[in-house]
Formats: C-alpha cells, structure tokens, sequence
C-alpha cells in the first residue's frame, strides 16, 4: 500500500504549496513513504528533497485514508499522514520536478484549485491544533465521492 | 501492507492489555484496519470487537513502522497506530478470542513479558503527552535488531 507523507509549512501568514502541471491543482508539497521510515523520517526526506527545505519538528496533523474507485470497483487504497511545520531552514529551490513550488497567503488558499478533500483537509487544519482523522472515497479522475472527517476532541 | 491499530486505556492508575497465548507476551489491544476505514474508525471497530468496550476519544500517542528480516532479507512491513484513551463505556468481555484481557497495574508493566519494542513504546507513551513516531525491525522470531524512536518537540 503506498503510504504518502507530506507537510504544511506556515511562515508570516503564507503557506508553501505545489502547483501541479497536470490539471494546475495545488497540493501539499510531500511524497512517498521508503521501506522502513517513520513518517516523521519520510517527510522531512521528502521536503527537503521537493522544496531544498530543511522543516524543523513537524507535528502530525492529520492521517488519511483514501480509496479510490473505478464504478463501484475499489482500484487503488492509499494513506495520506500531513504534518504542520512553522520552523525550517536552507533555500527554496528554484526547480522542483513535480511542478511549482508556490507561497500562498494563507486568506488565498481557499480560492486555489485543489482536489475537494485537501481543501476541506485545510479548512480544518488551519483552523484546529487538534488532529484530524479522515477517509476519503475518489473516482479515478478525482471526483470527490465521499468522505469522513473526524477530529480529536482536545 | 498491514496496518494495525491500537489502544492503551489507563483507568484508574490500570492499563488493559492482552495477554497473547503463544509467547504469553502481553500486548496493546487492537487489530488490523479495515478497507476504507480511518485510523481512529478501525481503533473503536477493532476495541469494541477484543474487548466490548467502546472507547472515547481516543488520541493518537504514536505511529510506528515495523519492518521483518530474516537474515538479512525483508519479508514483511507494516504499521501501527496506537492510541490513548481513558473513558470508555461497556463492559469488559469474558472472552476474547485473541488472549487473555486483563487490567495492570501501571507499576507493574515494566515487569511484564512483550516485545521489547513494545516495552520502549509504553515508556515513552506513559511518560510523555507528545506524539512518538518510530521504526523497529525484528526478525521473524520476534528479536528486536534495530530500532528508532523520536517524539515531537511540543
């Protein structure tokens, strides 16, 4: 099961975000997960490997379960874990492989394409300091089917 | 992949565990998730089936990678999602398929035979509030070869 990890930096009320070139949907830049890394371990790799940017303890804010169909056929299940960061280090690199790396004042986020479950993903995450739990249901073109949000009661 | 779920009650100074028949380790109680399920959903699912307890509000204390070698070859990863709770409604069952259910004193768990990245796991869980994240691999045998464990800063 492919297991992705991925993080929200904030820094002076902007958010680093992905451009992705195929439908210009913005994402939460991350990756995927390698043999036997905490998630922890997976996001900072993978941050520092999207963006040239060293992210300083990363706290968990939500973990995700995605299903998506073709018909009412399940084809592919993944797992989604997004951390919030406010420290980092090093220099935004000037080319990221997998489209572009943007920073987005936060009041503008919720005007941006995105696949429907990520913007209610960052309504609550920018909202709440607790954790979010969720488990999304997508066609294969990125249909919003339905979905489950819980979060923590701290 | 696997992925397990599970809960460490605390309840007036007792944990719940569950001692396993084949080892007579004792464990968190829990289970494997469910196609589609969330994190948090498969925790109340897979409690309430071990012990008929339902569990509220759980919060998620840790999540951890587990990786299986024999010799020096990968044959099995997973991972783990284990959560605290400590109110909870039901009444405990008389019977549980996977062990024996029984309440610890929590003075009494670093006595107890488990596993020792278990062991690791419940030093921290009881003695910190902050989320722990970790990689542990064993062999198929259950011996712990290597592990790394790292808590969140707040």
């Amino acid at each position: 099961m492919q297991r992705v990890t991925n993080c929200i930096i904030i820094d002076n009320g902007h958010l680093l975000l992905l451009k992705k070139p195929r439908r210009g949907w913005y994402a939460i830049p991350g990756g995927k997960m390698e043999q036997g890394e905490s998630i922890k371990e997976s996001v900072v790799r993978e941050y520092r490997e999207e963006t040239a940017l060293t992210i300083h303890d990363p706290e968990l804010a939500g973990a995700f379960t995605f299903s998506i169909y073709e018909n009412d056929s399940l084809v592919h299940e993944w797992m989604m874990f997004t951390f919030i960061c406010k420290t980092y280090e090093g220099t935004l690199t000037d080319y990221c492989a997998e489209g572009v790396l943007k920073w987005i004042p936060v009041e503008h986020i919720h005007d941006l394409p995105m696949a429907e479950g990520d913007r209610k993903i960052f309504e609550h995450v920018l909202a709440n300091k607790s954790m979010l739990y969720g488990s999304f249901s997508y066609t294969e073109d990125f249909e919003l089917l339905n979905f489950r949000l819980d979060s923590s009661a701290s």
